[in-house]
């Protein structure tokens, strides 16, 4: 028996990906068979709801059996197929994985994976600034110390600060793997703003700030004091200068909100007394003892992943949520009313919807604002904490940060996945995340939680280069990590957070990074295209956007180290209209993919 | 049977302490029997020539039996006496731990302890501005920072910095506890410049600093070239301007030479190849190949104590000895001719002697100059190595870093020794030392290696004050560790290395310790006089300082926590003259020891 059906391709499913509730979504099925066929049926449940799972029979005569179905909630509904056969009943769904596009048959229901469809509640609306910006990540503490002497502001009490801006960084720790004390190179506030003319000459538009908020550690995820700036990144004035000067040089600001859990030595907790509040692990009195989830008061408590230092707030507290974002000079506010421009939510998986609805409704007072998400796989059907997380069906996060395509891009710059796998992976986020979301996730190819791309590409810098054209050139807004321009290394944390080579960054790539996002700069409605990616046999990935029909950039990139010459039998271009498949064969056939080199084609109808 | 002897008492055995050889130095022993007596031996024998051993038949007839005994040789006798009756033989010796002073009864040979009997190959001079000083120890890295802005000057590669001079000190070690990277607060020689008022208000007139040559540690006994000033310090610009200024200001500069051993990434040894010399773990072939002991070339190698980052040099290698203290440009010559006063030879009980006595000959050259060695036991008769060290008998150390009296001012203020035994521990130094080494003696409470004084102390400042007047009171020079004058507390390595406070320094301690430094200073005979312990009961320590059989100074302290009234029965002034110690009872019996209080007559006769 053969039973054909793609996900991908609009004569199976239609519309393509995400839809709003009461929109009515076609599904077709071939089904060829050497006996009778007594039924089709399109099962389908919503997201939990298995025990309310509907079988809607499919109408034929065959070969080919339609439906339509019209889903009425938001959320994901799960669906698969179940054929009946005289003796015997066979399944059908996507193969192993979750991916979308073509399926398997499956032997028996309890094996079959289901096919997802992501049902908005809202569709988003990102800001201009934010939809055509280029992004660029600073881990503060390792950009640019703006102090003319270079001494580090206010360092904590039991610090060490870096003997030279060259030192590789290193957690100083004791052999259970305590942080002893913290290190410090000191780059702070005014050190970015000094540096506003070379981010201006990179051309990068939105600048994304690692924590600032005081805290113990360098990295600030352990906030201490949600209204303060951290000393030793500078003050309250340096902030306004800093937001100030980003404005006036055309750049926004994103801040990374961590409001998950705090620093065991917050003003909040405040364990050791550092604060003059009284913290919830001082006093079952304090205002904030409700904050937080004690086991055994007050040394055992809930924490993230059983960090001690990082007490997990319970995001259900209402005093909680009035702090954070509801109530007119919470955090959300009195930021934002100072010129932050975005927040990215640290672990956004691991809060409530509610929560960061809330903090979105606190955003949306603001006139075009952006809240964006961290989370590392796709985003659409996250699971975390046995909670299914429903932050980008509306009115929560409008883009996360892009983990996913930095995987792909990685693995197929290693040739560590064929194209064909690298299509499918790509097409199935196009096809669960939400347009919008698709069209302007945060990209990255590294962060400070990631090992640099340079090491992940082996120190190849042809590959380097590859990798900020990919980062350019696909679906989403481009973020940099700091330094990757200046061909910084380094593997997992600390070594990817090493200060910024100002005297020793390789000029070449600098000019190549700033050429690329020139490049993008230019063609800001980019993302406003259609797009799909479609693959040459097993040597090639390309993608193309278009517009009615019209093809206005089609790019290709050879990722074995042998040139190739574009047969039609080649191209793979299932999930383009046929007037863009034609367009991209006509151009492609005949033509040399050449060996590490983005091949671009604009406008070339 | 009663054995009367006591090799403090003139009666017993004269001349008191070390002598020069040829000369006649008296025994008496008294025997007191109810058995007659058949022989009574003096038995002596040179330093670990047991098999030459001598007994001379003393002349009775009893109870007192007397000899004569000339030493020919310089270096250790050692002598016990036996007793024949006629069934049995008695060995009279000094009591177990090597102690002078009476001794007692031994039933066999092979049980006896030994009276020592040191002789001196030559009498020691030292000059005037060392005899008449008081020091003042500083670990450089800790004190002060002489630039304006408080920058650290050259900081190492991958070193660390303190966030802040309050911070307490510690390593940076992995599991292993190996250091992984080095730690500094940034303290250099300028800030030592800048800080000779305050050196001068508290009156010492001489400065040791431990090691200044370029290393890889804080501490720099890893010398990486002896030729350098550590850049982290200063350069040699600052070391002359220093030694200029302490010279104008009337001090003194003792160095720190560390010629056991040096850094494994030295100059000499190299085996990173940081610096451009060929070393020898880079090839067989290195001018400083033969000054290391390989075991298995590069890679295993004699080390001091075990610590491959420390090579131990072989101090036989002519080559060495030249480089070090036999060529015109010796790194002894270099240095002292650049103005350095004197030097304190780090470990220098596993220096061969005549290495010692080099350096000594290189430093003769110069006038005024002074030789200290590190030895933490009784000098006179350290065996290390399996070696006896001869350094103390002439023409090699002139004194040494003395820790044992350290240890009988700590034992004796936290009431952990009797009176008795203080009084017998000191006499045993002042009869073993030569008589320059006694009254000239490196004291100290504290230094870089041991805890602070003040936590040794149980943190009682009213038994710092009296651990302080007690080191200016002691014959010896007195050499206090920088910071216990402002209430610095520590214990072991590194807490005994935290940076000087500055401004928070306790002043009235300050004020006290400049008070007892002044005094010292009006008092520049004071250790040209003749001097002995002695005790009251059990309740208190006394010494006095006479000349001419007149008292000139006279010291008790109370150890316990107790007023008591002195009795004549109480003073135990076995090892004083006469007319002093008849001074010294007029003087006491009837006053009250008070508590907590060094009480000082002077002149009072």
């Amino acid at each position: 028996m053969q039973i054909d059906y793609n996900s991908f391709q609009t004569a199976y499913r239609s519309p393509f990906g995400a839809v709003m509730p009461q929109t009515s979504v076609h599904f077709t099925l071939k089904v060829q068979a050497s006996e009778p066929i007594q039924q089709v049926s399109f099962c389908v449940a919503h997201d939990g709801q298995w025990d309310a799972e509907v079988a809607q029979t499919m109408t034929g005569p065959g070969p080919l059996y339609t439906t339509t179905f019209t889903p009425t909630q938001s959320g994901l509904y799960f669906y698969y197929f179940e054929v009946q056969l005289t003796n015997d009943t066979v399944y059908y769904g996507c193969v192993d994985g979750g991916y979308g596009g073509p399926g398997m048959q499956y032997a028996r229901r309890d094996q079959v994976q289901m096919y997802q469809l992501t049902t908005l509640a809202a569709k988003e609306t990102l800001p201009q600034w934010y939809r055509e910006g280029v992004a660029y990540q600073i881990f503060v503490d390792r950009f640019y110390n703006g102090n003319p002497d270079e001494h580090v502001n206010a360092p904590k009490p039991n610090s060490f600060l870096y003997g030279r801006m060259s030192d590789r960084p290193m957690y100083i720790r004791n052999a259970q793997q305590e942080i002893l004390r913290w290190d410090f190179f000191g780059g702070n506030l005014r050190g970015i703003e000094a540096k506003i003319p070379y981010l201006k000459r990179l051309g990068v538009t939105i600048i994304y700030l690692t924590p600032i908020f005081q805290a113990a550690s360098n990295h600030r995820y352990d906030t201490g004091d949600y209204y303060e700036i951290d000393p030793v990144l500078g003050d309250l004035s340096d902030f306004d200068h800093l937001v100030t000067a980003l404005h006036r040089a055309g750049m926004r600001l994103i801040l990374d909100g961590v409001f998950n859990h705090v620093g065991v030595e917050s003003r909040y907790f405040n364990r050791s007394g550092h604060y003059d509040t009284v913290g919830a692990a001082q006093s079952r009195t304090s205002r904030y003892y409700n904050w937080f989830t004690f086991i055994n008061y007050p040394t055992e408590y809930d924490s993230w992943w059983g960090i001690g230092d990082l007490p997990t707030v319970d995001k259900e507290n209402q005093d909680y949520r009035d702090f954070i974002y509801d109530q007119p000079s919470s955090v959300i506010d009195y930021w934002t009313a100072r010129g932050v421009d975005g927040w990215r939510l640290d672990v956004a998986d691991e809060l409530p919807d509610d929560f960061i609805a809330g903090i979105r409704r606190a955003l949306d007072r603001y006139p075009d604002k952006v809240l964006i998400g961290e989370v590392w796989e796709d985003a659409s059907h996250k699971l975390a904490y046995g909670q299914r997380r429903h932050y980008l069906e509306g009115g929560g996060l409008q883009a996360v940060m892009n983990y996913p395509l930095r995987r792909l891009i990685i693995h197929v710059l290693t040739g560590t996945m064929l194209p064909a796998e690298w299509w499918r992976e790509l097409m199935t986020l196009k096809e669960n995340y939400p347009a919008t979301t698709f069209a302007y996730n945060f990209n990255n190819i590294g962060s400070h939680d990631t090992p640099r791309i340079l090491t992940m590409l082996q120190d190849d810098v042809k590959r380097l280069r590859l990798a900020i054209g990919l980062l350019m050139t696909l679906p989403g807004v481009p973020c940099l990590y700091y330094g990757d321009e200046a061909k910084m290394a380094g593997g997992k944390d600390p070594d990817n957070r090493a200060f910024y080579p100002w005297n020793q960054a390789d000029q070449a790539l600098q000019h190549d990074v700033t050429a690329w996002v020139h490049w993008r700069q230019a063609r800001p409605q980019l993302n406003t295209l259609a797009f799909a990616p479609f693959y040459l046999g097993d040597y090639a990935i390309g993608y193309v956007y278009w517009q009615a029909d019209q093809p206005q950039l089609l790019v290709v990139l050879n990722v074995t180290t042998m040139e190739h010459v574009v047969t039609s039998a080649a191209l793979q271009l299932s999930g383009l209209p046929t007037a863009v498949a034609a367009a991209v064969t006509t151009k492609l056939v005949g033509q040399t993919v050449k060996v590490n080199q983005l091949q671009l084609f604009e406008k070339f109808t």
